[in-house]
């Protein structure tokens, strides 16, 4: 005879997996299972998400092994810098103070280039004219008598450290100096503040000094000499690509609305998001690469300020294409004989403006002014003449010769209503036409500046050469 | 009788000036004249510079006081912690290592309360990491004899820190301890390599993790106590702000396009461009707005994500006021009669999706459900079916009901490509209310999540009777 309890454990609950036969379903007994249990739990997941995080951490590798080689840079030049730990004579050189020298390859060592060397000079020029402006105040304070000398340092660093920030807020100041300004006031409180305690002040304003030129020479020649990655490159690449993004986008979608497919790549459509999202790493870009020397063929002075201009004309195409896309997905769908209408014109529009946008890319990838722009901002403007025909004999369509409403459904003729979302569409691409214009007048802009540029340049190369030119 | 030379200087150059009297233009005569001419140019234009840069910043600093107030925190905490400098005790006791307080103090201290605690507490849990590692490290090589020690400590600094570079690029890693990678990096090798030649070295990983502690608590205490401005008030204040540029924009543009009036505050108008670039500042505050405790009427973990939602609602909304925008500006203009015919509703339209927009907006700032959105909602959406019943008769005003071409003028019909701006922004204004319907949606997510997290806390604050609760 079985108890109440075995008849209890008798009962059993059964799930159904997945090939087809049933598997039992313990229930947990006692406090130490459900502990055990709960904390297998906890593992699994934890195993889940760490594994979750190193394929992340492994395809964003593989995507773009540039970063893994910034990171084995940054080994590098701290295990270079760390030698000087290991030789005494470098060692006594600097006073015991090498530390500073591993701070500052840890503090200034960027992805690119241009942010490096930013850091860099800011972190040089700042530490020289705090160091020796902190000396000065030390001596002044010195001169001051022993009961005053603490007030002295206490006010000059309160009213340097209070005005050094304060113009951290300075547009024009942040965008060039703002590194530079955090490490005057770092360098010049501790070199203050040191001549309090310290005897041989001047020795230790040098040592600092020295121990970050040490630190930043060795960054610079590490990020210049190993792969480099120039900031005004990427923002080049950056354009180029943006561009043409911008053009697939475009033409994918009036494609898609027209042809009614669904086999566009719907990443090529939603590529114009990207143009809308690189205002932030375009500007900063730019800010870094005015501080590159010439590379590649961009020289020092190089227009990257242009760039910020094209970005600014292409966001504001990519405005458009985002209200086009809200047209193409709008409930209120339209008759198809309006469609079929206007569909070889406004294909046009969109394959001709699209096909000018590639041009524009291939001419600033180029850097020089492209033979056919014109030849396709024509061909784009004469598509556009057509679609405005079109859009002008669409009234026949609605425009019945008999007056009889009933007959409106017997002769092909559509509701106004329905007229709505193309006719929209179109004057968004007529639109998007004139904006196209504006970006085609940037990017020539640019081109001519940079062509300027490369003149000066190349004159100044050559100097004796124009000097005979003028006096001719 | 004169000769060739004063002749020559007895002609003038004149200029007529403003005043109508003339000035005679005295040429430079001789080097030195020329030297003190254009030095004097430079000077005038350096002070003129200056002069402009110094009404710039004044300008700042009188918009936003909080900036200056700001600034003078900054020297207030590092004049404070400078004292640990004067005080022998104090200084005795970090074993002349104070240098770091400083440090600590410029390098985390932030104008908002979030991103000074963000860089507080990687700091504080980096270098504690990093130490004992870096102790655990020099142990290990020290045990290895020594020829291997630099061998030892180099490699391991040249993993450690290309592990740590490269969790920086990792989306996750950089927006919660992209700062705490870097002390990782630099306390790792500081402390790993003085192993070499500090005897004490527990002392100085001690000594580091001790003076760092000091400076962040002062920090903390500075900007908490001290006018303090919170990362996450500013973000909620910034979302109601440009929901307010947002409705006004809305509303001044197609007020302006029907009542064809120039007086529409040009600033308000523009309002809109605010929304489409505060991205980047969203995205910056949110995250630091998660290291916030709980200040004012927000809690420890209010959900500032929501707001990264809003703000993408908001852009959404922004967009389509851009293409609005570029219909009233195009040059392609409407006809006065088919204007006239939609004005009353498309004008109501845009008054009651931009009351709407307020009401959101409002309903954000007092965190709680507004009473009447759905009623505004309702009050759209009824102007909407009144701006689609406009739209239909419109192809009366285009359908004559004679055939007769030469009679289109004379019967006040207009050519179909006049309605084709009107019907264009008519069509974007009813995408914009879709949008508004999805900002409307996102807003009350906002406000829900919001109230159940008061809930929760207000629960964990008096767990008894949750406990008393679950057992009845």
């Amino acid at each position: 005879m079985a108890s109440g309890k075995e008849l209890c454990e008798g009962v059993e609950w059964r799930i159904r997996v997945v090939d087809g036969s049933s598997e039992v379903l313990v229930p947990p007994t006692g406090l130490a299972r459900k502990v055990w249990l709960r904390t297998k739990g906890l593992i699994s997941g934890l195993g889940m998400k760490v594994r979750m995080f190193l394929k992340q951490a492994w395809d964003m590798g593989a995507s773009d092994p540039r970063k893994v080689i910034h990171c084995i840079k940054v080994g590098l030049a701290l295990t270079i810098v760390s030698l000087v730990y290991f030789m005494r004579p470098l060692y006594d050189g600097v006073g015991g103070n090498a530390m500073w020298a591993i701070m500052t390859v840890v503090v200034v060592f960027e992805p690119t280039v241009g942010a490096t060397l930013y850091k860099c000079l800011n972190r040089v020029c700042a530490t020289c004219l705090a160091g020796f402006l902190a000396v000065g105040v030390h001596w002044i304070a010195s001169q001051s008598g022993d009961r005053f000398e603490p007030f002295v340092v206490g006010a000059s660093i309160f009213i340097l450290a209070s005005i050094a920030t304060f113009s951290r807020f300075i547009p024009s100041v942040k965008s060039m100096f703002d590194y530079g300004a955090m490490i005057f006031i770092l360098t010049f409180s501790i070199v203050a503040i040191s001549g309090y305690r310290v005897d041989k002040l001047f020795d230790l304003a040098h040592q600092r000094i020295s121990t970050i030129i040490i630190g930043t020479s060795f960054c610079i020649l590490v990020i210049m000499l190993v792969c480099p990655i120039w900031s005004g490159q990427e923002l080049h690449s950056l354009t180029v690509r943006n561009m043409d993004k911008l053009s697939d986008s475009l033409d994918g979608c009036v494609r898609q609305y027209f042809t009614n497919s669904n086999g566009e790549d719907d990443q090529k459509l939603q590529g114009y998001k990207c143009v809308l999202s690189s205002k932030a790493s375009e500007e900063s870009m730019a800010n870094f690469a005015r501080w590159e020397p010439s590379h590649g063929r961009f020289n020092f002075r190089h227009p990257w300020k242009q760039y910020l201009k094209i970005g600014a004309s292409m966001r504001s195409c990519a405005y458009c294409i985002e209200a086009l896309n809200s047209c193409i997905n709008s409930e209120n769908q339209a008759a198809e004989s309006i469609k079929k209408h206007l569909s070889t014109s406004c294909l046009k529009v969109s394959s001709s403006s699209s096909s000018a946008i590639k041009e524009l890319a291939e001419s600033v990838k180029k850097m020089n002014k492209s033979p056919t722009i014109e030849l396709l901002v024509e061909e784009m403007n004469s598509a556009l003449e057509e679609l405005h025909n079109d859009l002008k004999s669409l009234s026949h369509l609605l425009n019945p010769s008999t007056t009889a409403e009933n007959q409106i459904s017997a002769t092909g003729l559509v509701p106004f209503m329905e007229i709505i979302p193309v006719v929209t569409l179109a004057s968004i691409l007529i639109e998007i036409s004139v904006r196209i214009e504006a970006l085609v007048g940037s990017v020539e802009e640019l081109v001519k500046e940079s062509e300027m540029k490369d003149k000066i340049v190349a004159k100044e190369e050559k100097p004796e050469g124009t000097m005979k030119a003028l006096q001719r």
